[in-house]
């Protein structure tokens, strides 16, 4: 159901000819209201893309009428012709819709460093725009694929309201948000303040958590547009609960269709003196490829648990650290623990529980294990 | 000639079995005299391994009179016994060569969380103090190895006085110094103050900007021993440079045997602010997966140096970022450069070029490509 789960919302999925294998490449999601609040949060790379540049802007009005998403191509790294590209990506939209230009925000998707193919992606928003439908989430999410093995949507229903929503992202996967695509839509009634406040807190803990593989993107954007036209005003708490619920599913989503990983790894840390700490120490240990590898191997090798734990400054004491790899304290003070051979490592998923002895707080941090054939899906990527 | 290439020196390197495979692991380092002078540069990592925290004290008094060194076990996360297990070692070695064991400095080497077997270790010991020799630096490089492929020595002589030393490192290699032991001794009269002093300046520009791997071991240890046999007191500049120039010849080596590696990269950061900007960028880079993978597969992936650089602190506009592969200036201003077809990749060097804009400082880190036989190795590395 994707993004238009929530009602009020059209959108489109289309292969524009952006990619040269065909797939579909070009996605548009219009908000039709009657409301149309908005927020975003975008990538904290200091080198940003020319559809965040411009989607920025966008955002600051609050108001969003409609996303234009394409994908085999990031426009990042393109100089002043990528910006003026995006921006006429955004005209050509507002022409079609009958909506003003600065009410369009466009993302971007693929290799970095190429300008985008004008000549397809324009009439593509043209053929996106004939085809929009209220049932076109499922297309629109499938043109946002670049590397994806599976498309990702989610959507959580409440009394009379919804948030639904999809993602792109399998690769560049890290924190200041992964390297992904997101449009969330929404048919409760809230303004643009309520909506930032929701989403800046749902991708704190969900978003900003997932960490493939340490590298972050030039294109990150998570957008939430709400249409109003459910005609229900939901209490804040619920509503950024179920934000928040569509941003962790979602999230898992792109940890489980990683490039080429095995194993899908929570990062648990516990006990620490603060959310900082326990937020530093699982980046740590989330992102040590001596580790990654080591799991790849289902090998529970808690000694490089410890190993990324000492490079952090968080508040611990080496002799009182306790690691638990799938429910099995491996390491209890800083030195060994249970058996090792107990640890049963045959599943997906692989459970790392890092206990800092130093306070109350925790956090969870996702990753995945660092393979051959990550390595072959990279090296091969742009060539 | 690694170690007793300096006057004043004896070695043994031999097989006490503390490694199952029968491969030589125990190496011992005297220093004869008839000064004892030493500096010593540990890891930052703040889970140190018990032959870190025993030789920290050791270094403390400025004199040691020989280094016993094991691979085949780190002694790390051992905990109270671990201790023990390396204060038993000093205390052995002091026995047998008639010191005292508080100048006995003790290094280990191999898988974390694993006791040594000191009932092959301790008789190891004696074995090692009969067999030193004048003539045994080759032996005692060897005996250090883990997955290293080669042993690794280095020697500089000047005017009537040397510098000569071993290292041993593949894996775990990142700054706060690689995952390494290094012995250097020298033949030149000079005081532990003076030595500090040198070794510190030496490490700071060659081992600490060496990162393969982002992964910061418990146990890097490195050791500068000065017998005075020479009886020659160099000028400082002079001797400085010489421990340098042994520091990134062993450096070097250590990259150029890094687990599963088919590229040496040497990233070059150039007109930043300040040289911790510099550092940072070329660390950035250095760590970036993406952009390891691309250049396994001979890629000149410019864009992900640019996404690398974009997650720094340092000073830069994104629009002034030059980015040069192997002298072609694939990237200019941000944006597209000279065309990346003309960038030649078939060697094992590749040189990257980071112009940041904004400013006179530069510094160089070296790091290696990211491969399948990375991942393969350190899967299987404990099992």
């Amino acid at each position: 159901m994707s993004v238009t789960a929530a009602k009020g919302f059209a959108a489109a999925g289309i292969a524009a000819g952006i990619k040269e294998n065909g797939n579909p490449d070009l996605a548009l999601v219009v908000n039709n209201g009657p409301r149309r609040a908005a927020a975003g949060v975008f990538t904290s790379n200091r080198v940003k893309a020319a559809p965040v540049l411009w989607s920025e802007q966008v955002l600051k009005s609050g108001q969003v009428s409609a996303v234009v998403l394409n994908s085999g191509g990031a426009n990042a790294c393109t100089g002043p012709q990528g910006f003026q590209d995006t921006h006429a990506t955004a005209e050509k939209a507002a022409e079609v819709l009958g909506r003003g230009a600065i009410e369009i925000a466009v993302c971007s998707t693929g290799l970095i460093g190429v300008l985008l193919p004008m000549d397809k992606l324009l009439p593509g928003v043209e053929t996106a725009a004939a085809s929009l439908s209220e049932h076109g989430g499922e297309k629109a999410a499938i043109a946002i694929k670049t590397t994806d093995t599976v498309h990702k949507t989610s959507v959580v229903t409440k009394d009379g309201w919804t948030v639904g929503g999809m993602a792109k992202g399998a690769g560049m996967l890290a924190p200041g948000l992964a390297t992904m695509l997101v449009v969330l839509t929404t048919d409760a009634a809230l303004e643009s303040d309520v909506l930032d406040r929701a989403l800046r807190a749902a991708t704190h803990t969900t978003f900003d958590r997932v960490d493939s593989d340490g590298c972050m993107s030039t294109n990150d954007t998570v957008l939430l547009l709400a249409s109003g036209s459910s005609g229900t005003t939901p209490q804040y708490e619920e509503f950024a609960e179920a934000v928040r619920q569509v941003c962790d599913d979602l999230g898992r989503q792109l940890i489980g269709d990683a490039e080429g990983a095995s194993k899908d790894i929570k990062v648990e840390v516990i006990n620490a003196a603060t959310e900082d700490d326990a937020v530093e120490v699982g980046r740590s240990i989330a992102r040590n490829n001596l580790l990654k590898c080591a799991l790849h191997g289902e090998d529970p090798n808690w000694g490089r648990v410890l190993s990324a734990i000492g490079t952090t400054r968080a508040a611990f004491e080496p002799d009182q650290l306790n690691v638990a790899i799938n429910g099995v304290w491996v390491c209890k003070n800083g030195s060994v623990g249970e058996d090792r051979e107990l640890v049963d490592m045959r599943y997906r998923e692989v459970h790392i529980v890092a206990d800092l002895a130093a306070g109350a707080e925790t956090a969870t941090i996702w990753t995945n294990d660092l393979t051959a054939d990550y390595v072959h899906e990279n090296s091969a990527y742009s060539s």
